[in-house]
């Protein structure tokens, strides 16, 4: 049902953006026992994890501070009028069970969790944590057939593994998806891809199984509209996730977080992309990797939350699409 | 009703302490239209406002900082064995409505709060704000007779006016508390007062109306169980509210504060002053003055959640003599 | 008088640049009563007022930090070679009175400053505070006639009202302006406009008055010649105030604000678009929204004072060709 | 051999102290394959870990932190005027190796190291990584009989498990030292404790067995003199571990770590308590938990190598005791 | 003249303290040509250089952000009711010419510039500035006859010289002084001597030729009051200067200082310290070495303009002796 | 030789990037007494001094935050494919002697250090420090002939002198450089030049001496391809010199600098800048002017030291040009 009042945001004429208890958005809190549960269409998960981390960790704090920027998101869509609160029905679905002292219990929990969101017919908008969170959630929403992708990210993250044969890092997920079906490699789309190279084979692995990798060279030398459109020629109109590594993003405009890259896309860059993605079959997406200990600000993570609700307009018209 | 489950905060092993929508120390939110209200025993409001700051403001969002951090605080006091979430029901009844546009309005809907909540039978640990909400608060719960009160702070907030007149800011609520009878000033004692003075008149105007003032210099001249031997000897059995004013506390160890003065308690001697309030007869509190903005690091509103637990088990063991 | 040498700024060879009392670009401070007072041609004033913020506080310390950084502003501009400071006397004319406890108060000794300002034929730039400053300096300067004005801003600042009817924020200003006829609305363009909308409504009473808004999306379609060929048409010859809130800038280049927008101009963007207001009709300016505790850097005020340049340079050009 | 001009650290006057690649204390760096490594007296490693940390992770940037700000120790001790560099032969023994995905893989590889370390004859000096790498240290050096231990600590480090029974965090490496025989529980004192609880059976079991807790309160009660008397006794002239967890120390002083806890000890009691371990049979020492990411500005490590070097001073008169 | 109106700080009634240029303490700037000059009996005076500085760098910034967070001052002092703005004319008289590439014409400067301090009958008390600057401050004020000290600080600044010979350090000021007769070193006493020691040789040299030296352990086995009854007993009733070095005070309190020690004062301690000048016949003071660049947040500037008021209220005294 | 292991840097398969004792890239430390010396084909130094800094310091720490960061460099290029770690032996030479205290001996010891490395037939990359690094690096890499100049920056550093007459600070090397016929203004390009002017006269003696000068306008005006033409034009084939001040980025991806300027390159706009040198005959080049007390969390030494690889790159292949 659209434009149920239970699901709108709080109104800052309510309750000012600085008060009340900090919901996604401004989102009812609505968990898997509540009895609106059965009216989510999407719901906004944080997976406050960070077990995949090589380097710089503190993703696992993502969501709390994600959460409290997004209190100053408004309603409606400046360019394309949308708004998702009234479109849909959305919800904070809480935070997803881990274990921050077991990397395998935790992959089960998350992909648990995920099985049923989608058993639910809710489709997920995922905070992570890091980008090893994408994984389980794959694990738990593409269990049926592969899927396609749109990987916004400065890295492949389809290195085969660290630290002499471990498989499961924040660098290795989208391997492990192809590998195991999840995703359908010549229906991914990698954007952003830069910084300085361990040796490439992620990339020549990538490519040889069929990945789309865009480089921020090659990106650059084309229009947003050209790629984009290059971008929704390959995954078509079938099922596809959408993942949003807040690494993308120039570390100028987003400094929190564990692997930054100079030379990356202006939030204006990134909000062109993902205001492409309309009409897409999109069935989940999340946005990965703000790390508070390196932005106390919240700078960064104001931006997370402003490409989360580019995501979620897009997202609501894919469930629109659908319903 | 003792050890009810509803009550309990949500545990670490369940979900760890970084994750979750923040409530209060973890809390059930209990607003005013859940069907738990009529249980509630002690109930945190926070009250995210800071018109009646003279100088740097931004109390505004110690509620949500707050709440953040209190993520930390587990179950159980160390010294005095005090679990006060298993002793009575606690809950956090989330922000009180407020207009950060108009003081006047802003007073009369924080006063309408705490009528409620006085009404209801619960006893509110009140989270600032700047320290001109006590005023509204007492107004609430303090209209059928004067209480007294044990208030730290560096300033005596007796001030008269600011501005050419101005009557309402955060330095002058008791003075207005004392003139409207809300507090009997010969059963206020302020603990801790320092910091270089406009001309001493609130210190005079203070003292010839009976109120208690125990500077920092006279403080550090006795022992503390002392100066909290007369300050139990002056209020006495009858109600007494507890108001903790952040900046009580050195700057070194909460430099998150609006008006912050040199020299003043370290944060084991403020711990040791709360806990000689046990037994008093205490029907409310407040911590106040804690500005993210002069700490986005979180360390001064951890100071901040670390007293509210210590005030919280007084006002528990208070509420479970009168139960 | 041209090239007066009690308006030249301290010279970095007299004094280094983070030596001495700070002044506005190290110019005297004149204050009115001051025996130069009547040679002064542009006066830089202060109004350290926030008292219309409705979320994050803190523009009330704005001008104490833009003239601690405006001391590294140097005498000359490195494009067009203007030298303000030879041009015409500039002076810093210190703070505008204010009461931070009361806004009506305040409104009315901002106009009165400003009308003193008018009355003695200086041409006012002014340091914020927050953007509802601009109304009563408005007030001050346009009591006449409806002036022009060119405006860079996230936001359309023409709401009618926050909080169930209060009509007086920092989100209203212009909506006010346009109202009490001190701005005529078919000379009012606003360049940069973005960000999650309530609900539009401000955006429509503005196209429907004849406001000229220009969005960040409309913006970026265009050149920047072409975008201020149209302003300078739409505002003309007559009387123009220059209105630039720091949050019309990207968040990476300027995060010490309250209300920040992601996608916003570079700073070189602004610089470009400020550079062709020349030969304009300007009566004043001001620059607002910077708030100190939202950056302590000050990287946000450096900023601030570098457009405050360029815009310095374009009111000397004007004053110039007045005189 | 003493006085090894080789052992020196490089003089403030040959390099400044910002100069130069940063060893710990500007000692020669000496790994286990340098041709030297048969002189070195005490060996200080860094152990960059934190995959036991179960909230704040960061510890793992410790031991980098540390080396940069160690440059600012000079060479003797201004009380009891001992050079240790000077005293016995000291070295930078480079980090011990980790695998930051694998935690048993990690244990493994640094007991590995320090039963090396041990079988050199060296005595080491830790830098944490959080608190669990206390636990393959001990199994490395303390493996042929159970030693003694003082702690410093605001937390026991004794619980049994968490997150539904996982063994290996940094809040139970004492309790696996205690179960493994490493640790004799009747020569162990635990310094410091407080925070709040979640139930107290970590106290209670370390009690039970035999080890000695003096809280924060009872520490309070007592003259540091009085204190340390106890514990030296306690440990005797057997084989002891010293065990320094900056959390400790008042996050006034030390912010920079995961689990602060307000009314710990000033820097000036962590200096006259360590002081009190001169002349005991100290056979290695580890500081821990200082989490850069919580403090950027080096001040927490700052307090962390001043502590380091009080502790390096009492090791270097017991390997001189020892020699 | 007491009481001169001229002289009185600018009240917060008329312009809150964060409006405003910010002199130091809001007080009148009287410099050398001002027509005022002939009647300032202390004057306040930056010296805004770090050229003396062997670490970390920054303390030319001091005076400014001094400067800054003074106007947070108010006019009399909390325990003794001195009032100095009141007592004697204070003034500030703007920063003394430096020249930040040239080490001996910036000495020259200072010197000359306090000549003519001391030529006017002005009582200086100047803001660093490194601790070099203290050397020229006494070449200006102290050349008749060699003067007493009482010097707060970690550090002796009694070593003879740095890389290979070097003089002029802020770790070398007063053997320079002593050397140069303008200190008798027979009535100089340090207080809070600590820190890691290069080997010791300034303290034997300053205790052989007389100086008492008081470390912060001599310091913690007395009362405050005998440690400052010994100080006033060795400077006498002759002309005594007052050196405070920030760093005196315990990082925890004061972070932004380039030669930090733990284990120091706290606020507390050193304001009992200052209060016990009172009476003696002082003829200068200066505090020293805040460095900007390492405490952005200004609390390091705030706890130095609160002990400058308390030196201050001394220095008023003193005056108001000699008047 | 191609391929030493010797010269490989540790990778992150075997040590964790953030752990080991940070050297340039990893790299091995090889000073001028290693035994390795003579097989070094790239030499990074650091040159740890802001001697010639006229405003804010701090350049001085440079070199240890960069080495820092840069462990978080991998081998490869993204774009070009070169590995200049198997191309040619690059080490970590480590600090360059200076004397804090002492400009001209500094200078000298800059001059005789760089005098060494060009006789051992090392191409020197070094990191600053401040620009007047560049002066004495140029005395001891180019005295046999003048040298040619590309030159990043937002500043000419061409101006005559400071401070009445002061001939060597930041702003002034390359004018002494041209002087002394280190370089040829003929060959010497300067791209980036902005902000705000004293007089213009450094542009003025520049152009008169045939340096040629593209500020930042003129370069927005060209395809980077473009200005990079007319650079490699006029530098030739002849031996040329790097000189990368991180000003000439623009504040909000290089906020950590001394002298910022609004309006400079984009990192991305700066990798494409240099990678436009590939073929020249590069003999040396420098980063200067990160000053780490401006920026603490390392993100503007990240920039440096991912710039550094880019310069890095060009250099290895010029190198292996002339092999």
């Amino acid at each position: 049902m659209k434009n149920d009042p239970f699901f709108e945001p709080v109104s800052g004429a309510v309750l000012p953006r600085f008060a009340g208890v900090p919901s996604f958005m401004r989102l009812p809190v609505v968990e898997d026992n509540h009895d609106r549960i059965g009216d989510v269409d999407i719901g906004i998960v944080g997976v406050p994890w960070d077990g995949g981390t090589t380097n710089r960790p503190g993703a696992r704090h993502g969501p709390r501070q994600l959460r409290d920027l997004s209190t100053m998101i408004r309603a409606t869509h400046p360019v394309s009028h949308i708004s998702p609160f009234k479109m849909v029905n959305c919800a904070d679905m809480g935070d997803c069970p881990i274990n921050p002292a077991d990397l395998n219990d935790t992959m089960e929990r998350v992909t648990a969790f995920y099985k049923d969101v989608k058993s639910r017919g809710i489709t997920p908008m995922t905070a992570g944590g890091d980008h090893l969170v994408s994984l389980p959630v794959l694990r738990g929403i593409a269990s049926d057939a592969p899927v396609g992708m749109i990987h916004f990210d400065a890295h492949t993250d389809l290195f085969d593994s660290y630290f002499d044969g471990f498989k499961y890092t924040h660098g290795t997920p989208f391997r492990r998806a192809i590998e195991e079906g999840l995703l359908d490699p010549k229906r991914v789309v990698q954007i952003g891809i830069r910084g300085t190279m361990y040796d490439g084979e992620d990339i020549e692995w990538g490519r040889a199984n069929g990945v789309t990798i865009i480089t921020m060279d090659e990106f650059a030398d084309q229009t947003i509209a050209d790629v984009m459109k290059q971008a929704r020629s390959i995954v078509g109109d079938q099922p596809t996730y959408v993942s949003f590594d807040i690494d993308c993003i120039d570390p100028a405009f987003a400094p929190g977080t564990g692997t930054p890259e100079i030379g990356g896309f202006t939030t204006r860059e990134a909000q062109l992309l993902v205001r492409q993605l309309k009409g897409l079959n999109l069935i989940g997406a999340d946005l990965v990797e703000v790390s508070p200990p390196f932005d106390e600000s919240g700078n960064t993570a104001w931006v997370g939350v402003s490409m989360m609700f580019e995501i979620l307009c897009m997202l609501a018209v894919a469930v629109d699409q659908r319903n």
